[in-house]
């Protein structure tokens, strides 16, 4: 994260390791489920949490990736992978605060991994896509990893919150607006969008029969 | 691309994005056929076409990546998803074309892709490796989000042609021929095998009984 | 690999061969078992070798990546392919053997990766954490690519070892024992501790009942 968005803010700092912490809640419990070992657990929360961040920072240059380098991100994994091992009753009582913490995730990945792709000095169509990728990457990892098809793709507005949410932030970038005020803004919205979707059982179209074939696939 | 590969040929760079515009076509066409939702094609029909360019360019160091950098890929792709949603029965008609344009989009990237790594000053092997990788990498990374094994390992002459192609550019590139000529040379050879392996039905090699159990694998 | 730490040692560049070759070798078995052609058996043959190391490089900007720069990789994991096709029943006989070596290799990527993390100027957790992906993470792309849950996820003590390995050559580097020494008695540990479980059968625990659900996951 660029120093004057994360690290000059303190409440900033904080809410970006809630999200860690709650990519990392939603990585274990997915492990756990599929009865992973200890180890199995552990690494799929740190990927759920980093691995977005990671792929970013690898396509903007900054090695090595703040994910990796940072300790904070490798502990807020940790405990959360070890809170979901000795607590998971509990963890599952607090499915929507989970759910509530993913959101707030999704908002903050979103808008910080956009404006750091814009602080290292690059175009607002990088910045948006590196956006997207911060906040979701490691949820793709996390299904690839488990093998089965990942859910953004299917279900739900998820990425497309994530979009919002960085198209925000770059275009008021653009429109030179105050820097300690975007990343709230930005990140709000996604997070509402996100939570309403939830609420409403808002879903983006599907397409076609379910047994369509026809164009030979590359293969 | 290199500029004195691509840019300053208006045919190749139109080439360029066929190939592009086509690799998308086919992921979206897979996408569609699992159902994935409006934001899920998009981003399957964007990962097949630019997706194997990134890793090449991550690799080389040419970061951001071209695929993330240059809003024509994003164009092409978004314009492919889009097309492949919206006029579905047309793109199951002209399944023959789209074998068409994806075997000279195979062509056109293993050896930009070879030529790309062979202008940042890399040697021949690094070039033939990254020459396949921006050739079949996305198709390798859509099937791995779609949850089954990489088509291009079990069937076809797909990646041997992309591998014929990638040779024949650096074979010629070292001979000292002009980059005037050599790019079509390699990339006519790649396209030609690609055809005929289909026309024809040729395979590569499959070894051993169904059912062969004995090397415990690595875990 | 740092010049001091492999090229400078003969008997350490043979062994860093053993171990790709050991890593190709289980590859290149796991292929065939799942019937892919030729080129697929040399390409999960390669990825397993290579995949790890290759990430790594890319997460300290060591590019382009030794895995694909340098000739002996790609030749060592073809030559595993080639051996695995032509001579599979005695591949097969020789299952021990082939544990032994990956074991080898396992402890030796993991020691070598980390301390390239450390050559490169890294820190402490930055250079365990790679030394963890050098050693392992060509098995989970291996896994990834043939649609399965990576094995390391699931069973045995195998990320654990490598872990031990990692710590243990970043630990005694920090404390400044000559690198002549360290590598060889961390890579003694990780072998012994992997070459123990396998042969007693250790695991690392599981949680919970097979058909939990709950919490709902990150989409």
């Amino acid at each position: 994260m660029p120093p004057h968005v994360v690290n000059s803010h303190v409440v900033y700092t904080a809410l970006d390791l809630v999200g860690t912490f709650a990519f990392a809640i939603s990585g274990a419990v997915a492990a756990r489920q599929r009865r992973l070992d200890l180890f199995g657990i552990a690494a799929v929360a740190f990927t759920v949490a980093c691995g977005g961040g990671i792929v970013r920072d690898v396509c903007i240059g900054a090695v090595p990736p703040a994910g990796l380098s940072n300790w904070r991100y490798l502990a807020a994994s940790l405990c959360a992978a070890a809170l979901t091992i000795l607590a998971y009753p509990k963890i599952r009582r607090l499915r929507h605060s989970v759910l509530l913490f993913d959101a707030i995730g999704l908002g903050l990945f979103a808008v910080s991994g956009a404006q750091k792709a814009l602080t290292y000095g690059h175009s607002a169509e990088l910045a948006i896509l590196l956006g997207i990728v911060s906040a979701v990457g490691g949820g793709v990892m996390r299904d690839v990893m488990l093998s089965r098809v990942p859910a953004i793709l299917e279900r739900e507005i998820y990425a497309s919150a994530a979009l919002l949410g960085a198209v925000i932030q770059v275009g008021l970038h653009y429109a030179g607006w105050s820097n300690a005020w975007t990343p709230w803004l930005a990140t709000l919205a996604c997070v509402t969008v996100r939570l309403a979707s939830l609420y409403f059982g808002w879903r983006l179209p599907v397409f076609g029969e379910a047994r369509e074939n026809g164009v030979r696939e590359r293969p």
